[in-house]
Order: structure tokens, then C-alpha cells, then sequence
């Protein structure tokens, strides 16, 4: 019925000619907390970020979305006001599709509705795997995980190993793992010296990916 | 569409008929980490608690299911193994529908998949909140955020005020919020000194949601 979780729901195709299309360049804010929820976005070229803000300006990066993804879905389920910031991580091309535009073309569609359980399902699964990181890892198994994740879908095959095939830098992997900078970097550099990778700005290069498995591991 | 959020996705009128009824007593296992994914749960009578178990015995509650909902349906986006523990907190009345039954009656039903949907949804909206309490949120913000959500969900109006409407432990509550069984006792005790919840074996009243309310703010 649902295909495979490996499988990413993907809706571009499904969702052609509805809403408008917007341009946001890398670092862009889509939306805020607390403004209106009433369109769905669809990624057709780019990588978008949710991500958590507390109050006081604490961040914790939720989910990394590409083409073919949707976000601000919860807006199909009654959400009145966004509850994350939605951000550009490269430059991005969106479909923006208003609330009754996507149900009315979704609703009475078999392969729309399957997609979008699909997506539910992975993205719970996503959510349940960071919970069990923030309940029960430490810091240099939170990174390792991240790391692999990361290496796994983006991952650049090169001579040094595996080029995390964006610029990323240590506040952006501490609000993934949901940690401070500080501790972050602390890591790293461990990791570095242990030759599992090499860093510079914005750059992280995997050497030894058993060496990362091996962090996660070992906690136990 | 899908309707809102505030309603619980209800499976029982849904899949009357389809599988079969098993009865399970308070505290016993309904399936194990590691046990095949091969059927979807609904809860006909009772209550279930989903849990992720580490591999040192660590327990975090993911979420307790009522009459209506349904858990184990992992296995309808490829999930082969169990990952959670789930366990009868009452003593429950489950129907077995074994995956390729609940596809075959769902998958082209779009009331069916739309309640799918809903209930994905509102699962990951639950998720999302655990998440951003274990990120941000101290013990004592927490527990409160908890036992507001437990009062809500199952409180009953009492002379002494609302009474969380079935036995929990200490230990319990801490698994639902991610803490050691010691400091939720230490936080318990200090709400109660304060006059916020009465509190005796296994069984816990709120005196004083304002002041619960209050424990989540202060801390910004």
C-alpha cells in the first residue's frame, strides 16, 4: 500500500500547477513561530530547514527537507499559527499551496492521501529517533548519529573520504543534536584527533564511518 | 478535510470485523523491541503505553493510546521489527488486524486514509512537544507540562480537586518525561510542599493547575 519507509514521500509531481511558485534565497526566513498557518510548501529545487525556537532564542533543528518534500502540512490538521521557523538552507525554489488548494485536490485522491501518510509516518519516525537521541545518548553519540545521517544523504564521495555535501557549521550540527556550540566543537575536535574526520569552515570530511558507528555504541 | 486537530483519530467503527480480539491485563506486554511488525493494534477497551527501551533498560514514554486509537502501524511503511515496547496500562481489549488486512481495507477507502492521516499527524504534533520539552524544558517544567496534559486527558473533578484518573507511579511519570525516577520524586515533593498537587500511592491530585501553568513560564 505505502511502499517502503527507505522510500521519501515525494509530492512535486503530485501537486503541478497548484499555488504559486516563490524564490528564497540560502539563509531566508520562510516563516516564523506564531505567524499564520495556512499554505502547505512543497521543495522543487533546494533544502529547507525546520527548526524549534524557545523563548529565549534556543534553537533545535527539527528536520532537513528536500526536493519533493513537503512542510507547513499542519495546516491540514487545524493548526491556526506556525509552531517552527522555516528557513533556506541553500537557495530554494517553493511551491506554496493554500490550505483548501492542496485538501481540495488531495482529499478525494487515493495516491495524494497514501503519499501523505507516507510522509506522516516518516517524519514521526525522524521526530522518534531524535527523542530517543536527546533521552538517552551523550553528546559525542548524538554528533556520531548526525554525522551518518548526514554523510548517508548528502554524503559526497572524495579522495579524503566523505564531504558532507554542504557547508555546515558547528552551531548548525549542536541545534541538530539539540546541544550548546561549545560542547559541539569540544566533539569535533575530539573526533578530529581520533582521525574519524576532517574539518575546516564549513567543511566536514568523514574519514572513518566505523569509528563514528563505534561512538554510538559505545555508550552503552 | 481533516478535521482538527483536537480530535482524536478513531479507528474502532473503521475496522469493525476486521481481525481479532485479544484481551490483555493491566501491565502485561503486547509486543517486545525486536518482535515482527506484523500487525496493526486497535484499542477496542483500555489503555496502552508505547515505550522506547534502551539497551541498559532506560525507559522513555512515547504515549498512551485510548479507546479507538491505534499503535503498530509501523508496519504499513515497511517497519519489519518492533522498535517500542507497548503494554496494557488497563486492563484492555486490543482488535489484531494483520497488516495486509488493515491495507487491503484502508488503502482505497478515503475515509479510511484520511483518518490515517490525522492520526499520523497528531502523533507527530505529540512527538514534536516531547522533543522540544527534552530539549529545553528543566524537570520541573516538564513534570508540570505532564501532568497537565494527564489532567486534561484523564483528570475527574474531585472535592480536592482533579484527580489523575488511574494509578501512576513515580517512576512512571518519569519515564513519560524523559527523568530519573529520583528527581521526579524530588519535583513531586516540591509541588507538593507548595500546594500545587496532593499526592499518596499511585494516585495524584491537582490542586492547582495555575501554578502548574506557572512552572512551564518561569523558567524563560
Amino acid at each position: 500500500m505505502l511502499s517502503t519507509a527507505s522510500e521519501k514521500a515525494s509530492f512535486a509531481r503530485l501537486l503541478t500547477d497548484l499555488g504559486d511558485l516563490v524564490h528564497v534565497e540560502r539563509g531566508e526566513t520562510i516563516y516564523h513561530p506564531g505567524s499564520a498557518s495556512t499554505s502547505v510548501f512543497v521543495v522543487e529545487k533546494g533544502r529547507v530547514k525546520l527548526a524549534y525556537l524557545d523563548e529565549s532564542g534556543k534553537k533545535l533543528t527539527l528536520s532537513i527537507l528536500d526536493q519533493g518534500e513537503i512542510f507547513g502540512e499542519m495546516c491540514l490538521v487545524g493548526e491556526k499559527f506556525r509552531r517552527h521557523l522555516a528557513s533556506a538552507v541553500d537557495d530554494t525554489i517553493l511551491r506554496c499551496v493554500p490550505r483548501k488548494e492542496f485538501t481540495d485536490a488531495i482529499s478525494t485522491d487515493l495516491d495524494g492521501l497514501q503519499q501523505l501518510v507516507r510522509h506522516f509516518a516518516l517524519r514521526m519516525r525522524e521526530y522518534e529517533e531524535t527523542l530517543e537521541d536527546l533521552a538517552f545518548r551523550d553528546i559525542q553519540a548524538r554528533l556520531s548519529r548526525q554525522l551518518l545521517k548526514l554523510s548517508d544523504e548528502y554524503g559526497v564521495a572524495t579522495k579524503e573520504g566523505i564531504l558532507i555535501g554542504f557547508p555546515v557549521t558547528h552551531k548548525e550540527l549542536a541545534d541538530m543534536i539539540g546541544s550548546a556550540r561549545e560542547n559541539t566543537t569540544l566533539a569535533l575536535n575530539r573526533f578530529e584527533r581520533e582521525g574519524i574526520l576532517n574539518k575546516s569552515r564549513y567543511r566536514i570530511v568523514i574519514k572513518n564511518e566505523a569509528g563514528l558507528r563505534q561512538k554510538i555504541q559505545v555508550q552503552q
